[in-house]
């Protein structure tokens, strides 16, 4: 098995993109990539996308890509895993690397919700949970989510605006990311009143629906060294599933898959969570935040709140989370998510998180969720020197 | 990179599935290729699926499957490219072998798309072809399929009639196919007064909407010869895009990916078209065979038509296809084809074929097209003696 590093990185700004299509926002991230990469071979090309065809129209994504950008003939597929389709993505790109059946592969994630009213929008997501026990009483993506936080307020005696430091913080580092879609400071005063979405779950808890794309350039640490951007190199890459159905679960509070991948991802990469400087974790909803965080190992269960009201998670903080936003802040364009997290470890290992850059960071850990912790792709990245 | 083979198989009828969801229908699959594998470790499921979202309102069929047919916590994805989903899965859980980065990969293709009214598969399939400039402006799939027909018989002078040995050839084999949806024979005379669905592509040119799921189980050839069912060795696997939308491409009639796709396979394999004993090509439409024949090097540009009616497409002629019914008479569940293609070369190596038995098989090509020859996997297999 082969050493894979990241040679370059390309992201659009996360926005109500009306003037381009999925195309255009997937072609423009991934030509940035490439430039940056410097490469002049392609070999694979591999997209990250939930819901072309119920937003878009638009199946095939691997084709009509990779021909509008310049790659006719290169293979090329979509890889889907809902909200976690794009480390779904990357994970493949790293398997195929890896494993010596490809030298270059580009991996990119994109989507467009915009163009759809908002009610088509929450009907395609929430073909993320299961179509015949979730989605089909009328439980949306907000909806289970919002399960999970008053579970997890009645199990732990804590208060909805003990939640408000993921907010304040993931928008707080938002105003130092040119590509962040919301680029400006909230208050907890702005966090209580927020307009409520599925009790308990309110407005600032929760994710936008947005536009963006953002793409990698993969290629063997060995190659790496001779070609453009420093390499951050993939030190763990690994995916887990648990059921679909929230009321399957095991353990409702306890994000079995995220455990599993994360522990897999410590295994691969012989480190510990306290290893960790920096996490860009799947805050799709505040709880989510500290759901993960608790899977992850970085506090006990019940305590996830906690890293968030003692400023644990900002940057300088003991575990700083969502540097460049995160969903929250930075935005959400589900099938691109994944790659936007690894490119903001990315810059943070490359030194180049010019405002938000958190001193001396080694080592980074990305983790992409599909559904309500269906699908979990866990990525550990290193600078290399 | 490592050899390997394919272990076990296993396959839903091909029907209108009223009574089973789309999670029943590709886990009676999955649960029949284990079981015919005789494998107790399953390190990842990769599903082959277009329609999905569209059709079944539920997307994310990895975790969804995995948990459904007893796999909880396993890697597991949803790939897709277009009708080609499912060979695209093919290949992606082949790499993930060969680069030892899984021992035991299960590949899954599933598509259920009787449960909506004839209008929205339409939509839905459209989707495999460019929605901006194709599906836009009225184009659906058959009529793409038409405009191919149409020029290749006036480019080379070869009236409507000649096509229909592929029809014949496709429903008199699928009489010896259990799984099949028409097991049934037409004539000569049924292809010529066959009801037009877009000039000059009638009923019996075309493959039927169906439903159907279809697996294989994947391993190391090393460990295949202590397990389970006799293994069939994956000489070659390669993939290959061209432009979605048909004017764009270069050579209208010369299915670019497929020539590529075809070509690296022959190169891997280190063989020629000579030495393939049968092929199971992607006959969605009469004309999309006579194409593939001709790009893969069976047939000289403007001769693939020679092949039916010189009788060389059957089983004991010189290149037999479509040899347990094709996607015409076995049936196109979109998604899964590749796997069914693949299964019955498997079935054909193992000397099971039954009364459809190629004699002396030992060298077979299966064939898997997204769109019209936008995305082309091609598999080459050899029984492992």
């Amino acid at each position: 098995m082969r050493d894979v590093s990241i040679i370059g990185i390309g992201q659009t700004p996360v926005a109500e993109h009306w003037g381009k299509s999925l195309k255009d926002l997937a072609a423009e991230a991934i030509q940035e990539a490439i430039k940056d990469a410097q490469v002049e071979r392609v070999d694979a090309l591999y997209v990250g996308n939930m819901c072309s065809g119920t937003l878009n129209g638009q199946e095939h994504l691997g084709a009509l890509i990779s021909d509008w950008v310049g790659l006719r003939g290169v293979e090329a597929v979509k890889i889907e895993a809902a909200c976690g389709s794009g480390a779904a993505a990357l994970r493949l790109g790293y398997v195929a690397v890896a494993g010596e059946l490809a030298d270059f592969v580009v991996v990119a994630g994109v989507e467009k919700m915009t163009d759809r009213p908002g009610q088509q929008v929450t009907a395609a997501l929430a073909m993320a949970a299961d179509a015949d026990f979730e989605a089909q009483n009328g439980l949306s993506f907000v909806a289970l989510n919002a399960l999970l936080m008053r579970r997890y307020m009645h199990e732990y005696g804590v208060p909805h605006g003990d939640f408000a430091p993921f907010t304040i913080n993931a928008h707080k580092n938002a105003i130092g990311n040119p590509y962040a879609l919301f680029p400006h400071a909230v208050t907890a005063q702005d966090f209580c009143v927020a307009r409520m979405v599925a009790d308990p779950v309110n407005l600032l808890d929760s994710s936008p629906v947005c536009d963006g794309a953002a793409a990698v350039v993969l290629c063997p640490t060995s190659l790496a060294r001779s070609l453009g951007a420093r390499p951050v190199r993939i030190r763990a890459s690994s995916s887990s599933t648990d059921t679909i159905a929230l009321h399957d679960r095991r353990d409702l509070l306890g994000l079995e898959a995220a455990a599993l991948s994360a522990a897999k991802a410590y295994r691969q990469a012989k480190v510990t969570p306290q290893d960790i400087d920096l996490f860009e974790l799947h805050d799709a909803f505040t709880i989510v935040s500290v759901l993960s965080l608790e899977a992850c190992g970085f506090a006990e269960r019940g305590r996830g709140v906690r890293l968030g009201t003692e400023g644990d998670i900002a940057i300088g903080g003991q575990i700083p989370i969502t540097t460049m936003g995160g969903l929250k802040a930075r935005g959400h364009p589900v099938g691109a998510t994944g790659i936007y997290q690894v490119i903001e470890v990315a810059l943070q290992l490359r030194e180049q998180a010019g405002a938000n850059q958190v001193r001396d960071a080694h080592l980074g850990m990305a983790q992409n969720i599909g559904g309500s912790g269906a699908t979990v792709v866990t990525t550990i990245l290193e600078a290399v020197e």
